[in-house]
């Protein structure tokens, strides 16, 4: 079978061009898989600085910007952002069957008139998809995330049993996706110990047992809800191969524990594989040489691997 | 110097006297400074199922019970609850200067009319103490709770200034009796990002900020707030020494996925030396000789060295 991963270079200034010539001269032998979107000009200087060479793969070169590395610039949010177009229509078009996302900066994105909070919901919108969701994949842990980026106490009544069932879905196709035989997916409480049977909090039997109950009426091998301060270890323990969590903070503050150097962000839901790293632009260490590819480089490898399944 | 701490035995139908059993002849050495609080014939019997000799502790025996492991009974409730108070009397009198606790049902105090949700609301109670926390200890992450057993939806309601304030206080003289040489405490966001300069949620700028700076005003190295989901890997790998958190998942689900064998529950501010284990009566597995006393043989420790310090 052959495919494509279009790699879109993110914010010119961040550490997007270092990551990515660091991680195709770890990946030879892939990088026939590969489709640059970027700016040539840049990566060549920073593969010089990095006194490696350019990898061996298609480069779509959309600018030729002179960078300064640390000082994002709004010509480079531009292109940021036209990268990443230039990527969603190559999927669309069926040129390339998956996308994976050097960073952008968020408030850059603002700056040039674009509103999307950031990758994940500029692809849902683009691909006209509501049902997707966040998900987090490491080697030690895997975590979803039913609510996002909403203040803590809007996460209460932002939880519906609608909205759990189909990330445990979402979820459960993943695990399906990634080859998981006899998947098993843990379900977090929101309240200390998972509400004690509703003497600290009702959110459990009013909402979260239901959602668990349709799942599994539909076969979707989901159990819970479970106290969230210790389902995460038992998932670490290999009882469970994911953990879906109502909130940011809770599925993430254990997933960095565990992947903070590795892990992968992945969009739940779409036409097509999306991969990140979980990392942003870092303009502060950007042109030093120093960025870590290990995210990058297991957001790739994982973008393959779904690909392949 | 001299010292003894008193270990309550818990519910003798729980694990406790298992684990105090195992322990005990794993610290040997330490014997001299115990002074177990229970059941001399549930120890005995105990002993003698595991094959290990009845530790050379003085023992003060305040029941003589036939017990069935994993079956509680109403006697032994009672009986679990006057170990507790007798230690806390012990330690009122001066006779023991701390209280390492063995599990206790919480169900089981509300069926003999006490109405305490654990050790730690009771021991405030009798030492007559409003500044108290709970902090879990291991030698990988230490965390503190702002809040505990509150719903989490009550969690943004109840964070005040004061109460991180004090909580910080609290977390800093842990840290020095610890022997900690110019400690760093962390101090967890309430939402995603740390409300991400207020986009996500306000209680970051209008209540915790606040707290730091009054805690840097009086010399408590306290800084923060910081994004939850990444703080606990950097504490981990050594910027920081203690974690305060705002609410019970934040801290306990990094801190178990951490130290689900070792971890220590310590609860500051009391005039006392008082840690237990993070686990509980475990009736499931009570009498089978399986119970991990890792995490008791670590409150004993701490015990030790916040005594000796």
């Amino acid at each position: 079978m052959s495919y494509k991963i279009a790699i879109s270079m993110g914010c010119p200034a961040g550490i997007g061009p270092e990551i990515i010539i660091k991680s195709l001269n770890e990946l030879k032998d892939y990088n026939k898989y590969f489709l640059i979107i970027g700016d040539k000009k840049v990566l060549q200087k920073t593969a010089e600085n990095l006194n490696l060479p350019l990898p061996n793969t298609e480069i779509v070169s959309l600018s030729e910007l002179d960078i300064i590395p640390g000082k994002p610039t709004i010509e480079g949010y531009k292109a940021m952002a036209e990268y990443f177009q230039t990527a969603i229509n190559l999927a669309k078009e069926g040129k390339v069957q998956g996308i994976v996302t050097a960073p952008i900066s968020k408030e850059g994105l603002n700056k040039v008139g674009i509103l999307y909070s950031g990758h994940t919901s500029w692809l849902a919108k683009e691909f006209n998809i509501s049902d997707y969701a966040m998900a987090f994949y490491g080697d030690k842990l895997i975590v979803s995330l039913v609510t996002i980026h909403i203040p803590l106490k809007e996460v209460p009544q932002s939880i519906t049993t609608e909205k759990i069932y189909k990330v445990c879905n979402l979820s459960f196709r993943f695990l399906q996706k990634l080859g998981k035989q006899n998947p098993k997916i843990a379900l977090c409480g929101l309240n200390p110990h998972a509400g004690e049977s509703g003497l600290l909090g009702d959110e459990e039997e009013k909402i979260i047992k239901k959602a668990v109950k349709i799942c599994q009426k539909e076969g979707i091998p989901v159990s819970g809800p479970y106290p969230a301060d210790s389902i995460f270890y038992w998932a670490y323990k290999g009882r469970f191969d994911l953990v879906v969590s109502l909130y940011h903070d809770q599925g993430l503050a254990p997933f960095k524990l565990l992947h903070f150097e590795d892990g992968v962000n992945v969009t739940l839901g779409l036409p097509i594989v999306r991969t990140s790293p979980c990392h942003g632009t870092a303009y502060d260490i950007a042109g030093k040489g120093v960025a870590d590819p290990q995210s990058f480089i297991s957001a790739i490898k994982l973008a393959l691997r779904l690909l392949k399944n």
